[in-house]
């Protein structure tokens, strides 16, 4: 591919005008779940225009609702104002880097730059507004990590966590968060009645992803912890039932109360202030949905707390959208289904 | 109904001629999951004759795979040997009690009796087997209890789990685990393409029966835990992954052996060498599957275990037909699918 | 209820200032599957303000997505310029007549008014728009009579259908088509992993509705068919595959040119040029894709046509949406997914 | 592979001693599908010992629920008097016969051999009972054909069907059928929540297959026909509508009597003398079920059948070990679950 973009080189300028033009985007790697779902998303975007989308696998077929088709990424010569990169962890990042250094504001949704390699900021507006408002190069977070981050960094941040003892994460995901890769383990035969985990005792690559956000978003203080996904047999969407060890006294009405402040000013993030979110509630949304919920019968105080989202979205597609809304100065919820 | 059993009030006489005869047996409540199951796993068993099966719901209907029709329980007069109870939970201790003081051989499958009202007998024959040879009320177990006590017992008879720290049980189970009413919330439109905890913070009513079976298992020593069940959309199964806080040095593999050594003479327990199980490897078989995982990246050492078995056989119907085997003298596998 | 529309008895009146002003909505029967659809809907809906929602079963919930609690129908007390009514058939026809005489513009979702009762106008707007501009009771169309009615109109009027030979209807629907009263029969447990026939013989209730409305479409001129709904799996979306007899020489390009020309002007109905549709391919979408296939080795010129939509959407809701923005004078596409 | 029978070059000898003896087993093509349900059904069989299963892909791994490892196809030597074959459509007819001529009684399930190649017997017992018997090269029929010959061929026989007019056939089959090889298009992700038509318009492989035995069981005279197969979202089972044109007078009752007679002494074979069977019902069961419905509004005489069975069973491994069991002088329901 090659990128030559409007504003080459020029970053700042980019934005400036960001708010009154709108942007031209491509999509790479656009025909796997992910990159789908930011196609979706871009067309229904008042500020953006789909330029480009390349798929390997799908070169010259039509890009669903769209009047382009699929190219290969080599063939790609565009002036692109906003890229998306989509590929595989391991190619991803090298393309973002080259499209950011030939100008282009840049939204990676790879494992590749999430450790922050090539000045990349990790795209969670929630906690990093501000370093995202002014970056270019947005590394899009994890899918399993938000539901975590989302649920521990306000209690983290009020000293309501018992950092002596280990958090229990058990989440369940969707079989769209394995990717479009035709591999048998995936085959609906495999998949359908079957529900396992996988990647236990901490073995995902997404564990030092959750360690490093837990640190960060609480001054380097965060709790160990098991995480095990395991996987659903459903198109979308991940459900992650968290055991928080706690102080003494902390009932699930104050972590309630601790993120009901914290994400006051957050549409995207809803508090239950009773119950406990479900997997449906949150399909085809761009939000994290939180609960908590009190434990009888143990000495040591817990809470059980459940996160609820959409990996395509909030997981996702949706997420990489609400960075480069606030990396280009747009309304953060444009072209956002709520 | 009205029981009149052909060996009145003499379960002895019963079972000594149970080695050499057919019994014929009755189930109550038999068109629910469980019920259906038994009359299932009856039809193919090769000492025992169906001779009634009751229903409100579908009285005068044909019960599947038989010449019977569905009776109400009132209007049952019959001579059984054997009864299997599975009605809703508050009823069907009471009829159990009934048919048992008329003289049979009786196997409850609701709650009613795990507490051991009544002189029944806890019926985990790989436990407590000798008790169930000469008992003739048999409380079978709750599902969910079954795979947290056959994952636990030999780790704490060997000494491995840490009483001091909590046991994390978050488990997942297939929709025939609610019953087969008409209720709203169970119906396809409701639960497909979602998963939600129920019951959350050890408000199920099984958690009394699974303290119950671990301190019995283990003379009174067992671990507090904490028990999230949550429901998938599946039809059958369950998995269950423990995260087991354990003593220093016990690693994967010690449990694979206390457990291979534990069950070496059950067929019904499959140890898992390497890996865990999925849900599909265990349903339509009559077993519980075990496998351990080591954890990395944490100080207070700690196993992952996973226990998959199929609600309806192992965690009910199955398990009901082996308790039904030991107690009338029969080999414990007959009629029993693996 | 008691309606106490804004505009009593003048819908003229109503329908003038409708283009101007926003409608107060009430929407009866809000908290089935059709209900909820509606309500969705109207949530974003430029020119309308969902005010009332009724639900006998959800009576004090919270109506999702909005400040509102269900009521029961009886104790409503509004002024609603415009009344979606969702309750069951036998039901539903009379609170829309009711609500139609105290002068709310109605859209009916029921069987009820579909013969043209009351002077309601049969809703579908790509055939009888003038009429449904000047009515101001809406009798919104059957979900199954849908596909049926624009597969084979095109056809009809364009004399390619031999009316000599019976058109065969092989359809699936969603499991939300049988709404959601708590029923054994669409429970999870019943639905999942089964696929089975109903109504079959031309015995289910939209027959009628079929044959008056490819009657209507065509001066009376309509063929005999047989009809065959099947229950899927899956929660929403409706196939129809149709096996129409032609008349010599009409090959599927033909009847592709035919529907196109026809549907030009309409931006919900898709015509593929190529392929067939497939479901998932309409899900959450408020269109009508059709699509034909060439039929080898038969004497008798037939084609295959697929058509697919959501029952909920162009089957339902999204349909009744449609029919409120013309009978309203509003943009026939406010408010509705494409 | 090389295939060293126990009884060289003499079927004859080998189905006398059959009687009396077990038989060897060797299943090319093991980890398929319908592969791993011969081997399933082959472990439970009381005259069969299962020798050797090859996997390319899985190569080395454990065979599910035996001691024996998959070795590649090349690799094999043995002694084998009954081989499975299993392999893709264009292989696994060469096993077959090469199998077949170092002695072996073979069972092909591919569709290489169906149209009677190299002395093949199409391997249906209810209706060439007396061929399979004395051969020792069957072809194992296909899935689709399966349902269609038995529901009509009684009619056929009983010149109940108008020749002149089409038969139409609507069938839907779970995503087992397609074959357990990585292709994207069987990915949960592309399968779920889905449903469509494919190989429309008598594309279908199975489409001669059909016309031939339908032509053979009836001397030649049958009807045309239009078959149209869709892809359900469930891992297993076929069913299928057909739309039967009939001769004036025929009634379901009639149908349904004359296969009751046709299908008297067939075990396999379930009519339904009202209803209609579904989907799950024969699930797991190696039985084709069949019913029949009357058809009102049209003027052309008509009947709805459905067909339900399994495509494992008794669409393919099923079948595979009732005809080895005919051909081996075994009986014929041996090591078959109804």
């Amino acid at each position: 591919m090659h990128v030559y973009p409007r504003n080459m080189n020029n970053h700042t300028a980019s934005r400036a005008a960001a708010t009154t033009a709108s942007a031209a985007a491509a999509v790479i790697g656009a025909s796997g779940y992910t990159g789908q779902e930011v196609v979706r998303l871009l067309r229904a975007h008042p500020h953006i225009r789909l330029v480009a989308a390349t798929s390997e696998s799908e070169r010259g077929q039509r890009v669903p609702g769209t009047a382009l088709q699929y190219v290969a990424p080599e063939d790609v010569k565009l002036e692109a104002d906003l890229v998306f990169t989509c590929l595989p962890h391991g190619e991803s990042g090298a393309w973002s880097v080259r499209a950011h250094e030939a100008g282009a504001r840049v939204v990676d949704l790879s494992a590749d730059l999430r450790a922050g390699g090539h000045g990349a900021v990790y795209g969670v507006p929630e906690f990093w507004r501000d370093a995202i408002r002014v970056g270019s190069l947005i590394a899009n977070p994890g899918c399993y990590p938000m539901g975590i981050l989302f649920s521990l960094a306000p209690l983290l941040r009020a000293g309501m966590v018992d950092l002596t003892r280990t958090v229990i994460i058990d989440a369940a995901s969707g079989v769209t968060g394995a990717g479009r890769s035709a591999k048998r383990e995936y085959l609906f035969g495999e998949v359908a009645d079957d529900y396992r985990a996988y990647a236990v005792g901490n073995a995902h690559r997404h564990v030092p992803e959750i360690a490093q956000a837990l640190a960060r978003v609480n001054g380097g203080a965060a709790p160990e912890f098991v995480f095990t996904p395991h996987l659903l047999p459903v198109r979308r969407g991940i459900l992650e039932t968290l055991y928080i060890p706690v102080v003494a006294g902390v009932t699930p009405l104050a972590a309630v109360s601790a993120c009901a402040t914290a994400y006051a000013a957050e549409p995207m993030v809803e508090i239950e202030r009773t119950g406990l979110p479900s997997l449906r509630q949150v399909v085809g949304r761009n939000v994290m949905a939180i609960g908590f919920s009190a434990v009888s019968g143990v000495s040591a105080p817990m809470l059980v707390c459940v996160a609820a989202f959409d990996n395509l979205l909030k997981g996702a597609a949706g997420q990489a959208v609400q960075n480069a809304n606030v990396m280009s100065g747009w309304g953060e919820l444009e072209g956002i289904p709520l």
